[in-house]
C-alpha cells in the first residue's frame, strides 16, 4: 500500500497552524486521541454536518431527524450486544502491572523475528483470535516466551476481555445510582425511538430516521490524528423497510451515498467500495466506502443491511412490541433496516486531505510556492475575504459596506493589513474561494477585483454583483 | 409567584404527542432527567442553535467559533475550581444506606412542622449552609431527630461534599489510564484554546470565541422537564477585553443579548433582567436574563463579567503564559472576559412555551378549538406544508412539483390523506407557518390557496410565488 506519511504530517501541521484542529487541552500537554476543532475547523465541520443533514432530512420527504441523548438506559447496550461483546482481549504482566492488547503484544514480538517466521506467528494468532481461544493465545505467548517490555518477565495473567465502552455513575442517591455508558454509536438512539417517531410522525414504511452526534470508544490504540479518536461524531441514518425488500434498498443507499460523496467534486478515483467478506452477526450485507488518504485507502462510511436484529433485540429486552402494521399488505412485522453510517471527523479529514495542495509557482525569475486548500466552495469555512488595498482614502469604508451586506448571507473575512499578495496566500491556506479587493478604481466605477482561489485569476466585477456571485458558487 | 402547572403539563404532553421531546430510552422506562428530541424537536433545536451561531460568529467579524471536545485534560477542572467546589453536601443513613441531599432532608422535615416553626428551621439551615458548617448541620439533624424515611433511624454519617461532575476512566493500559470528567460547562474549552485561537487567527483584543456543545452535571434533583437535565447543551461565548474596559463590554453584551431574544418576536413583557446580588468568586458583575415560563420567571441566559480569573488560573496550573500583547498600548496582559452563556434546551423550552396556545374557535353554531404553536417562522421545524386537495385528477403531481422546488430551500411537509381542515390543524400543532393547497382551480390558473397559521386566513397566490413568499418570511 502506497502511503505518504510526509504529506499526512504536513496536513496535520497545517491544520494546527491555520486554526483547523488543535490537540485537546494542549496547554496541559494534550489528552491522548482527543482533538479540538479551531475557528476554521469548527466551521468546516459544521458545514459538512449541515450538508449531510440537508441531504438526508430536507431533501428526502420520508426521512426525519432526531437528536437523542448520549446517556441511554443501560439495558439498551445489553440488548444491542455491546455489554457482552464490544471488547478487545487484554493481558496483564503480573510483575510490571502493565496491560497489553494481546494482538499488539504478539505482533510486536513477531516484528522482531525473521519475516517468514513472523508472518506464520501472526497467522497462528489470528486463527486463535477468530475462535476466541484465549487459553490457546496465552499458551502461545508463554511458549514463545514473549516478555513484558518493562519487567522483562513472562509472568502473565489470564487473558480477559476489555470493554470499549466508557462508563460512569448516574445519580448520587444510593438507591438511584446506576452505572451507565457513554454511547459507543448513535444508532441505538434511533432504534429505541423507532415507535415514538413512527407513531407521532405518522411515518409509513419505507422511512428513515437520521441523527448526528457524539459517540465514545475507549480505543486501546487510538491514532492517526483525527482518524480514530476516543470521542468522535457520527452521522447515521437507519432506513426501515419491509422484510424481503432489504436487498434493493441496500443497493439504493450504496449508490445514493457514493453520489453524495461525488457531489462534492472530489476525484472519483480516490473512492472505492469494499465489500465485507466476514459479516457481523446482525448483517446480511455490508460495504464500506473507502477513500484514498495519504495513509492509504481507509473506511469513511459504511452501508449495512442490519436485518431486524436490533429492533428484535429491543423487543426482547424491553418486552414492548416494536412492530409496524403495513396497511398495503395487511401485515404486522418488525421492519428490516438499512443503515448508512459515516464518521464526521473522518469526512472532515477526507475533505482536508483532498483539498490540500503544495504548489510550486516558480518562474525562471523567481522561486515561489503556495499551500492552497481547494475545499469545495460550499464547505469552505470562509466564503469571501474583503480587502481594502490600503488603509486610507476611504477604501476601508467601501470594503466595510461590502462586508455589511455579504455577512448577512455567508461567512466573510475582513483584513486591511499587509500586502495584498500576502493576504491572498493566507486565504488560500484556509481555503477561501473568493477574495475581493477594493482599490482606487472602485471609487470611480464601483468595480472591485475578484480573485479566484484555485486559478489565482482575477477580474473586475461590479460591487453590486459580489454577493450573488459568491452565493451562487457556495450554495448546494 | 403565579405559576400554571396545568399549562406546563399540557406543553410537556404536546411535546411528546407531536414528536418534539421524548423521555430518553422510553421503551426501557426512561432515564431520569435525560430526554431525546424527536423529529420536530431536533429540527427546532437545530434552528435555534444555527440562529445563535450565525448571530455570534457570522454577524460579528471579531467573534469566531470553535468546537472543543467534551473530554478535557483533568487538570483543567482543578484550575477552574470544579474539582474542589462544584458540589452539594450529602448525608447517608447508616442503617438504610440511603443518601440524601442535606438541604432536601431538612426541608422535607420542615414541611411537616407548623408553618412558622418550619420557616425558622429552614432559615437556620441556610445560615449553616452559607458557612459550610457541616458539623452544625449534622448536629441540627440529630437534635431535631430527623429520621431516614426508609430505616426510620437517626443514625447518620458525617456530611460530605458530592461532586456534580461525571467521571470516567480514559485508556485501558494501566500506566496510561486516568480519571477524567465529562465537562460540566463548555466555557473551559474556550479558555484552554485562547492562545491557539488568538495566534492562529491573528485575533486582536477585543474579540470573542463562541461554542455550542453538550455539558453534563450529575444533578441531585433534576426536574421540570428539560429545564434542568443531567445532559444538556450550552451556547457560550467568551469575549476577551482589555482590563479596565470590562464594565462597558458587560453593558454592551447585556443589551445585545436581550435584543437577540426580542428579535424572535416574543412578548418583551415576558423577559426581565435579574442582577446577581451574591457574586461568584471570579465575577465582578453578573446578570440573568429571565423568562416567564408557566412555572414562573426562570433563568435562560447569564451574562458574566468573569475578570481574568480563568485565564490566570490556567496560567498557574499549566505554567504557560496566557497573555496578549496589545500593540495599541504596548502592554502585555491577561485579558478580562465577558461571558454570555445560554442553555439551548432552556431556549427550546422558552420557544415552545411562548408559542403554545389553546384557542377556542367556537361559534354560536359549533364548538371548536385548536392547539397552535406560534413559533417564530424562522425557527419553525417545517416551513411549508403542501397538500393536494384530493388524491386524484393530477393534483398530487402538481403538489409534488411544488415540493420538489421548495425543498431545495427549506423543510417542507407533504400530505395527501384526510380532510384539509384536519391537515391544517396538524400543521398548527407543529407550528408550520404556511400551508398551500392544490385544488382544481390550480389546473386552470396556476394559483394555490396559501393558509396562514396564526390568522388562519387564506388567499390565492401564483404557484411560482410560493417559494419566495415562504423564504422571505422564514429567513433571519
Amino acid at each position: 500500500m502506497a502511503t505518504d506519511q510526509n504529506t499526512f504530517q504536513a496536513i496535520i501541521s497545517h491544520c494546527k497552524e491555520y486554526g483547523f484542529v488543535f490537540p485537546s487541552s494542549e496547554i496541559y500537554d494534550g489528552l491522548s486521541a482527543v482533538y479540538d476543532y479551531g475557528q476554521y475547523g469548527a466551521q468546516l465541520k459544521k458545514n459538512i454536518r449541515d450538508y449531510w443533514w440537508k441531504s438526508m432530512t430536507q431533501l428526502h420527504e420520508n426521512i426525519v431527524g432526531i437528536d437523542a441523548a448520549i446517556f441511554m438506559h443501560p439495558t439498551t447496550w445489553k440488548a444491542s450486544g455491546h455489554v457482552d461483546s464490544f471488547s478487545d482481549p487484554m493481558i496483564d504482566n503480573k510483575d510490571s502491572k502493565k496491560r497489553y492488547r494481546v494482538d499488539h503484544l504478539i505482533e510486536n514480538y513477531a516484528d522482531t523475528l525473521p519475516a517468514a517466521e513472523g508472518t506464520a506467528l501472526v497467522a497462528q494468532m489470528e486463527d486463535l483470535l477468530k475462535e476466541n481461544d484465549y487459553d490457546g493465545l496465552k499458551a502461545l505467548i508463554e511458549e514463545r516466551k514473549i516478555a513484558c517490555g518493562v519487567s522483562g518477565t513472562v509472568n502473565w495473567t489470564d487473558i480477559r476481555q476489555f470493554n470499549l465502552m466508557f462508563s460512569t455513575q448516574l445519580g448520587s442517591v444510593t438507591d438511584e445510582a446506576s452505572e451507565i455508558y457513554l454511547r459507543p454509536e448513535t444508532a441505538q438512539g434511533i432504534f429505541v425511538n423507532f415507535l415514538n417517531v413512527q407513531k407521532t410522525g405518522r411515518m409509513k414504511v419505507p422511512f428513515g430516521i437520521a441523527q448526528t452526534g457524539k459517540a465514545f470508544r475507549n480505543e486501546i490504540v487510538a491514532r492517526q490524528f483525527i482518524f480514530r479518536m476516543r470521542e468522535f461524531e457520527q452521522m447515521e441514518m437507519q432506513f426501515f423497510v419491509r422484510p424481503g425488500t432489504q436487498k434493493e434498498w441496500y443497493e439504493y443507499w450504496k449508490e445514493t451515498r457514493l453520489k453524495w460523496h461525488l457531489s462534492l467534486g472530489i476525484d472519483p478515483a480516490k473512492y472505492r467500495f469494499h465489500d465485507h467478506v466476514k459479516l457481523a452477526h446482525y448483517a446480511d450485507a455490508a460495504v464500506d466506502i473507502e477513500f484514498e488518504f495519504p495513509i492509504g485507502f481507509k473506511e469513511v462510511e459504511g452501508i449495512h443491511s442490519r436485518t431486524d436484529f436490533d429492533l428484535t433485540q429491543h423487543q426482547l429486552f424491553s418486552k414492548k412490541k416494536l412492530q409496524y402494521f403495513d396497511t398495503e399488505i395487511n401485515q404486522n412485522y418488525v421492519p428490516y433496516v438499512i443503515e448508512t453510517s459515516i464518521g464526521l471527523d473522518r469526512m472532515f479529514l477526507l475533505t482536508v486531505c483532498a483539498a490540500y495542495q503544495e504548489q510550486d509557482l516558480s518562474t525562471p525569475e523567481k522561486a515561489d510556492s503556495r499551500v492552497v486548500m481547494k475545499l469545495p466552495p460550499q464547505l469552505a469555512p470562509m466564503k469571501l475575504a474583503v480587502f481594502p488595498l490600503t488603509k486610507k482614502d476611504g477604501l476601508p469604508e467601501i470594503a466595510q459596506e461590502i462586508m455589511d451586506e455579504c455577512k448577512q448571507y455567508f461567512h466573510c473575512f475582513y483584513e486591511e493589513k499587509d500586502a495584498i499578495g500576502k493576504r491572498y496566500r493566507r486565504q488560500d491556506a484556509i481555503g477561501t474561494p473568493f477574495c475581493v479587493t477594493v482599490d482606487h478604481q472602485t471609487k470611480e466605477d464601483h468595480t472591485v477585483t475578484i480573485r479566484y482561489r484555485d486559478s489565482m485569476e482575477q477580474e473586475r466585477i461590479h460591487v453590486s454583483a459580489v454577493r450573488d456571485h459568491v452565493l451562487k458558487a457556495t450554495t448546494f
